[in-house]
C-alpha cells in the first residue's frame, strides 16, 4: 500500500495528485496507536481542521501541512473557477487562507513561518504575471521544498543529537517530538533513531504526557515500530526515575524558541528541565531552526495556547472529573534558558550564552525580511 | 439515607449491625465522581479485596477498614460455627485473616499498625479468657476506637495545619487526602477545611494524579462539595502553576514516613517537592503519627507498591498506548526530609532535624512493643 510506504519512509504528511484530483494525506494521529487511518483531504478548511483537532500536530508537521494547505487552497480555486479566476482574485485567496491556517495553533511558530514562506513565494510569481496554472505548481513545489527540507533538518539534528548519546545510555523523552511530528525523522527522538541505527542500545522512558497522551499513543508507537526498547511512565514517575532509573540525557522538542534561548514546548517541559537540573542530567532541546525566535528576546512574550478543559475532564467521552469544576489547560510552558544544557539544530549544536550562539547559527538562515527586523 | 449522614459527618468506612447481621459499610471510591454507590460487605474477603482493587484507599482509611475487617471475620465465624467454636480456632481465624490483610497494600504503615493494634488486643482478652461474643465486641469497639482516634487525630491535623494558611492563600495538592482517605476531614485536605470553615478564602489547584487520577475523582469532588474553589490540572503543570499561579504552599499526606523524615507518598510528590523548593514554596506533609515508623532509619527502606500495567495503559477499558509495551507503576516515590519544610501530626507540627522532631512527638504513643525494637 503506497501509504504504508510513506510511514516506512517516516514520511507522515504528503502530496498527493491523481486523476481524481489534488489533496494533502496525512495518517490521523488522533486514532494511533488503536487504528491506522490515512486521511485524505481535498478542501483547505479539512487541512485546517486536521491541524486545531490535533489528527496533525507537532510545530514542524503542522507548518508542513498549512503549506500543503495553501497549495490546496489555489488548485481548489482553480477547478472551481477556471478560467474566469483573475490573479487578484487568487492572491486574495491566498491570504484568506493563510489568515485561516494562522488562526489554527498560535504558539508554534513553524506554522507563522511556513505560511509566511508560501505567501512570499506567492507574491514573487505573482509579480513576474506567471500564469494561475503555473503558481499554483510554483506553490505546490514551495511546500514540497518546506517539506523536504524539514526532512533532511531532522536528519542533521539527528546526526548531532547522536554524538551526545553514548551506547547503553537511558534516555527520557516528553510528547511527541518524533517522525510523526515532523514530515520524517522527528526532531527530539532523530538522535535516537540515527544513534540505534548506528547499532548502539538505548532504553527509552517516554512520559505519557497527559492530556492528550502523544506519548503514550504516538512515541510509545514510534519507538515500538523502530524497534527501540522502552517504558511508559506517567509524567509524575520523570522525577523517581531521574532519581533511580539511571536516566543520562532528557531530549525534547520545541515549539517556539526565544532569542535568548528560552524555549516553549509541551506543558510538562519545564517541571522536566528543573527536575533534570536538580539531578544534574543533560537538558536538551532539539529543534529546527525555523523553530527559532529571533525576534522574541525572551521566552515571556511567547503566546500560550489554552485550549479546551474537556481534554482533561473527559477520556474517550466518559467524564473522569465532577461536573461544572474549574479546568486549566495551557498546552505549554516555557522553559527558561538556564535549565537548557543544548540546543541541537540541523546546524549545529548551540550551548550557552544562546544570544550568541542562536544568533550565529541562524546566519543567513532566516529570511531578509525577518532579519531586518531583528 | 443513612448513608448521606455519615458523608456529611466526613465518615467514609463505617460499622453497621442490625437483623442482619454485622458488616463494614463504605463509599465505592473507584466509582467517584459519577456514581455514588454505598458498599455493604459482609464477608472479611470482600473487605480485603475493596482494598487491593481501590475502593477504599488513603492510608489512614485503610487502616480502619482492615480493623473492621477483623472484627467483621470474628463475627462471621462465630455466627457459621456458633458454640463449636474454640478459643484457639478463633485466634488461628484472626490470624490468618491478618495476614490477608497484610498483603493487600505493602507500602501503607498505618494497615501494619492497625492489624498489629487488632492483634494485640484480641490476645489481651484471649489471656483474660473472655467469652467469643465477648471477644468479637472487643475487636469491633477496638476497631471503633481505631476510627474515633483517627477521625479526631484528623481534626486535630486541620487545626495545626490551618495556622499555615492565611487568608487568600493559593494551595496545590496531590493525590486525595481528604476525608475519603480517612476516617474523616483528612490529613492534607483537613487545614483546609479548618481555614474554609474559619472563614478564610482559598483556591487549591489539584493535580489529577495519574494513573488512578486520585485528584481529579476524589479530591476535586470533595472540595466541590465542601465549596472551596479549585483548579484541576494535569500533574505536568504542576511546575507551571508553581511559577506563575502564586501558589503559597503545597500540603500532601503521606503513607509511610521514616524517623528521618522521608516521605513515601503518592507517586509524582517527589517531583513536587522538587520543584516546590526551585520555586521557594513551602511543602508540608500532614499525616497522622500512625503514619511514622520510627522502626525505619530513612526511606529507602520502605518498601514500593509495583501496580499493573493496564492502570496506565487503558482507561475504561479503551486502550490508550501500543499492546506489548513494558510498562512501569510504582505506585509511591519517597521524598528526601530534605524538602519537607514540616510534617504536621495530630500532636503538634515536626520541623527539621526529623529524627529528634518526629521522635519527640510520638513519645508514649507507639505501643511499647514497638518502641522497644527501636
Amino acid at each position: 500500500m503506497a501509504e504504508e510506504k510513506h510511514l516506512r519512509d517516516m514520511r507522515t504528511v504528503w502530496w498527493q495528485e491523481d486523476a481524481r484530483g489534488e489533496a494533502v494525506c496525512m495518517i490521523d494521529q488522533l486514532l494511533l496507536p488503536g487504528q491506522i487511518v490515512f486521511l485524505t483531504l481535498t478542501h483547505e478548511q479539512q487541512v485546517a481542521e486536521a491541524i486545531t483537532t490535533l489528527k496533525v500536530r507537532g510545530a514542524p508537521a503542522i507548518g508542513v501541512t498549512a503549506a500543503f494547505g495553501m497549495a490546496l487552497a489555489l488548485y481548489r480555486l482553480l477547478h472551481e473557477q477556471g478560467e474566469t479566476l483573475t490573479l487578484v482574485e487568487a492572491q486574495e485567496h491566498l491570504r484568506a487562507a493563510s489568515e485561516m491556517f494562522r488562526r489554527t495553533r498560535p504558539t508554534a511558530v513553524n506554522l507563522q513561518w511556513a505560511i509566511e514562506r508560501m505567501l512570499h513565494r506567492a507574491k514573487q510569481a505573482i509579480n513576474e504575471r506567471c500564469s494561475l496554472p503555473h503558481l499554483a505548481q510554483v506553490l505546490r513545489d514551495e511546500a514540497q521544498s518546506i517539506a523536504n527540507e524539514d526532512f533532511q533538518a531532522c536528519l542533521n539534528m539527528g546526526r548531532y543529537g547522536a554524538e551526545l548519546i553514548a551506547d547503553g545510555d537511558i534516555l527520557l523523552t516528553h510528547c511527541n517530538a518524533g517522525s510523526l511530528a515532523t514530515a520524517g525523522w522527528g526532531t527530539a527522538l532523530a538522535p535516537m533513531y540515527v544513534a540505534h541505527r548506528a547499532g548502539k542500545c538505548l532504553h527509552v522512558y517516554v512520559d505519557e504526557t497527559r492530556p492528550v497522551l502523544q506519548g503514550a499513543r504516538l512515541t510509545a508507537w514510534e519507538l515500538q515500530q523502530e524497534g527501540i526498547p522502552l517504558t511508559l511512565i506517567t509524567d509524575s514517575m520523570a522525577g523517581y526515575f531521574m532519581r533511580h532509573g539511571g536516566i543520562k540525557a532528557i531530549f525534547v522538542g520545541a515549539d517556539r524558541i526565544a532569542a535568548n534561548g528560552d524555549v516553549a514546548n509541551k506543558i510538562g517541559t519545564y517541571s522536566i528541565a528543573v527536575l533534570a537540573q536538580a539531578h544534574s542530567i543533560p537538558f536538551y532541546v532539539v529543534a529546527p531552526r525555523s523553530t527559532i525566535d529571533l525576534k522574541l528576546s525572551s521566552g515571556e512574550q511567547i503566546p500560550i495556547e489554552q485550549r479546551q478543559p474537556d481534554e482533561i475532564t473527559h477520556m474517550h467521552g466518559v467524564e473522569i472529573a465532577p461536573a461544572g469544576i474549574d479546568v486549566a489547560n495551557p498546552a505549554f510552558d516555557v522553559t527558561p534558558y538556564s535549565y537548557v544544557t543544548a540546543i541541537i539544530t540541523e546546524a549545529g549544536i548551540a550551548r550557552p550564552p544562546y544570544n550568541e550562539s542562536l544568533r550565529e547559527l541562524c546566519l543567513g538562515y532566516h529570511d531578509t525580511e525577518r532579519q531586518a527586523d531583528n
